[in-house]
């Protein structure tokens, strides 16, 4: 197959309807939080509705959402030129230029960019980690896929709420400890959180991710789901795990992107 | 033994160190999150701390904290002077009067009761329900022990504010579909969540009670636990939970307290 990919780039099989996706270590690539996200979200896409990922990165999210769902359109916002462009190329590579976008550009200026309540979810991998002071290179393109350096939780939220019609959802991943200021943030912006599901790597040990799914001035009361385990040995993924990986048809051997969730 | 017993009232063996207490169905009987708040409190509280019970019911709590921790002073507040009247006289039959005192007040008056940062540890098993239209006697026992009829959960985290040190700790049960709420108000006062922990009856089912430590003036940054499971069949305890209940000395026929878990 002929793709139009770059020294320093790698080319990987997304295990789903034959997609692929360009990745480059030096910049940032998907984690198992990225497909856990585009599981969680895709349960809240309607056939026809339209899709914004804010910090796209990759375009994991979007490229994911593709097979997923019925969306008609899945825009990926994303402010790192370099990144967004081969997320572009991603696209291409998949043929989705009809259904998946990538635009350049800052979710600070969404209220510029897109009208109010024009999507009908938004979804968002965010920076884990505030800014902090200890960074090597805040500069980088890994401290801005990890750090709070380009935008703030608070930007996120605020984008999200613009952009959202009342009733859309905006569905995310993030760090357990971060809960009572997402919370806070959220609230501050309407988004109501709805759903919760804590995510262990093993049923003993404590939870290192949370998937929310928050409505654009919900009603208040969250429903909390029983933890998703991702693993029961080590390397080998649970049933849920593999479910949400690959759906019905499993192939033999589990592919484990690795990434974002050891960082 | 003699009791100071009256009719309609019921005398509960805590099973541990000999404790008992009354109980009126008619008002309210403790359930198991009142067993399950004191264990995670009692990790919380030093030797020789002052703690105070919020809204303390038959004065499960600090009878409960009297044997767990080194307390020198616990106290219950309790704005239904029959239900106080009560736990004093269970108090009385436990020998506790130098430790544990009941008072009758209502907990918004707390400013007006005791001086700021007077306690150590605030502890509250608090109405989970919202006061709601559909009560049929809003005014009855019950109906004040489950839903905020007397207090909203603002006031609950007012009162812990006031008589919190900086650096104290506001222990909490509740239920999870309303921790978005719960997390603002708590940070709207300077209760910032530090330890979450989901209950659930079974491991396959959802979490139906929450346990929270908060700490006044804390830090952000929240751990969030394991779930505690409860029941691992109908009726038996797992082993977490009977460790809980009776620590080292387990006794071959756990007694399980029925109430406001099933409400």
């Amino acid at each position: 197959m002929e793709t139009d990919q770059r020294k320093s780039e790698v080319l990987c099989d997304l295990q789903r309807n034959g997609l692929k996706i360009l990745q480059s270590p030096e910049h940032f690539c998907f984690g198992i939080d990225a497909v856990l996200l585009s599981a969680y979200a895709a349960e809240h896409i309607q056939p026809g509705s339209r899709v914004l990922d804010l910090g796209t990165g990759t375009g994991i999210i979007p490229i994911l959402l593709s097979a997923r769902t019925k969306a008609a359109q899945l825009t990926g916002l994303e402010i790192q030129a370099e990144c967004a462009e081969m997320a572009r190329r991603s696209v291409q590579l998949n043929d989705l230029g009809d259904r998946v976008e990538i635009v350049t550009g800052d979710l600070k200026d969404v209220p510029s960019l897109y009208a109010k309540g024009s999507f009908d979810t938004v979804t968002c991998n965010p920076p884990y980690m505030p800014a902090g002071a200890g960074l090597k290179n805040p500069a980088g393109p890994l401290a801005i896929a990890r750090h709070e350096v380009l935008c703030s939780f608070g930007d996120i939220a605020a984008a999200a709420a613009h952009v959202l019609k009342p009733g859309g959802h905006l569905c995310l991943v993030h760090r357990p400890f971060r809960l009572p200021e997402l919370f806070e943030t959220l609230k501050d912006h309407r988004l109501e959180p709805k759903e919760m599901q804590l995510v262990s790597p093993y049923a003993d040990r404590e939870p290192n991710l949370v998937l929310l799914d928050c409505v654009h001035q919900g009603r208040p009361g969250l429903r909390v789901d029983r933890p998703l385990i991702v693993y029961d040995a080590p390397g080998r993924y649970t049933q849920m795990t593999m479910e949400i990986y690959y759906g019905a048809q499993q192939p033999n051997r589990p592919c484990t992107p690795e990434g974002k969730e050891d960082s």
